[in-house]
């Protein structure tokens, strides 16, 4: 499921304690990319009811993907949210609407007229995980919509409403592959001086139906990327909402890929 | 819970386009093990009843082992074995015996005339993998027998019946701490030209009450040590059955491990 690694060309190196790009290094890399690919399918299981507390929690375990089909086929907000019921209904409402040139998308989350029509919480995952969600949010797009490929610290079930939408997942042990470089970070924001690390490969050509596109956006489905990276593009007028339970940060997973993506940026970085 | 990364004297670099021993990967291993230190405690977790299906997977998702107080002791292995008991039943049947230097033990599999009074699985790890075990062992020893620190594919259940072990669990990214060095391979015996990895560094310091110590063998208590490092010391006469339940190779956590695994031995070798 992930992406080949990118053959970026060898930077020079300088002198001093910092080696910079190491071929054995990447080679490293190389093979953990080739062992998850070989010990992995690129296929995400789609199940047409949803999965108990514990067939969730092998999911979670495996940190891998799913797709439920008409899961949301009894909620209220399928049956009466489209564009002219979010007008009546927010009217008079303050929402925060993000303007960005390339459509790139915020999630809306003062959708308190719109919560009677949502259950509060995914009962699977509540047990599962032993927690509320800690975020309940609204995604309104078109087809200029896309959200950059990220990666978020949640579990995160996110259940299509109206339209289709397409969904890049890599997992979180792709970083290798994902070219991270450093943009500048606006003045004034953040104390990390060094930038922030932005994902630079474009999952573009294989968002749709090839080995790295899952189809899971379409009406009264979910999918769950658990702190994996995700991308996603909008197919015509589109509603949909995400409940994000935040990840377990104990165990081995996330210093694993933390590993992983310091590694990575590493590569990046001239000697 | 990863002892602290040993400070071995950088070897002298050679030519050629191996750079061996890195200094911005030795820093990248100290860090995933200072993350993992930061973000997971040194206690193991004691139940007093058995885990539920979906508890005992949330144990499996963290890679994170766990003690039962008394589950096993509706046991008929519990009541009826000792000594004697052992000496009877097997009166005539040829079993394996591990004779090694230092006491170092292998497990015994032709129990079949014992089997009547062990639990052919454990229900709640049978229902939260989905799946038989793949071995059951009888593990005799004396205050002489010590397992050498190594690494199983499995989900272990290891259920103490008469005496007391003390387990030395180390988590499975854990590697950079332990200086695998290779073995040389017996004559004849496997393809790999370079040797057997081979855990040189002794938990044995810290084995019994400190940090690594997991006191959980004394009589009916089981421990599970999921893909981990173990090393035990047995006191007294020592009986004990362990269940091996097949680990879950797809997922994210074989290829991270063994990357860390991969970085580590690579640390050990001069350029």
């Amino acid at each position: 499921m992930c992406p080949p690694h990118p053959a970026d060309p060898e930077p020079a190196r300088g002198p001093g304690p910092d080696p910079g790009p190491d071929p054995n290094q990447r080679q490293l890399l190389r093979e953990l990319l080739t062992t998850y690919a070989d010990l992995n399918g690129s296929v995400v299981d789609e199940l047409d009811e949803e999965p108990s507390p514990l067939e969730f929690m092998r999911y979670v375990a495996r940190n891998t993907p799913f797709v439920v089909r008409g899961c949301a086929s009894g909620w209220e907000a399928l049956r009466r949210w489209d564009r002219r019921f979010l007008v009546e209904a927010m009217r008079g409402k303050k929402v925060n609407v993000a303007v960005t040139p390339r459509g790139k998308q915020q999630p809306t989350r003062r959708i308190r007229p719109l919560l009677p029509h949502l259950p509060t919480t995914v009962p699977f995952a509540r047990i599962a995980l032993d927690r509320a969600p800690d975020a309940l949010n609204l995604w309104i797009g078109n087809s200029r919509s896309v959200t950059a490929t990220h990666r978020d610290g949640y579990e995160n079930l996110y259940v299509q409403v109206r339209g289709r939408k397409h969904f890049a997942l890599l997992p979180a042990l792709c970083a290798p592959a994902l070219a991270e470089v450093a943009l500048p970070r606006p003045p004034g924001e953040g104390p990390e001086p060094a930038g922030v690390p932005f994902p630079t490969w474009d999952p573009d050509g294989v968002a749709v139906g090839g080995q790295e596109g899952v189809r899971g956006g379409e009406p009264s489905r979910a999918t769950s990327s658990p702190s994996s990276w995700s991308r996603t593009d909008d197919e015509g007028f589109v509603l949909a909402v995400n409940y994000w339970y935040d990840m377990d940060y104990s165990g081995s997973l996330y210093p694993l890929t933390n590993l992983v993506r310091n590694m990575s940026f590493a590569q990046r970085r001239p000697g």
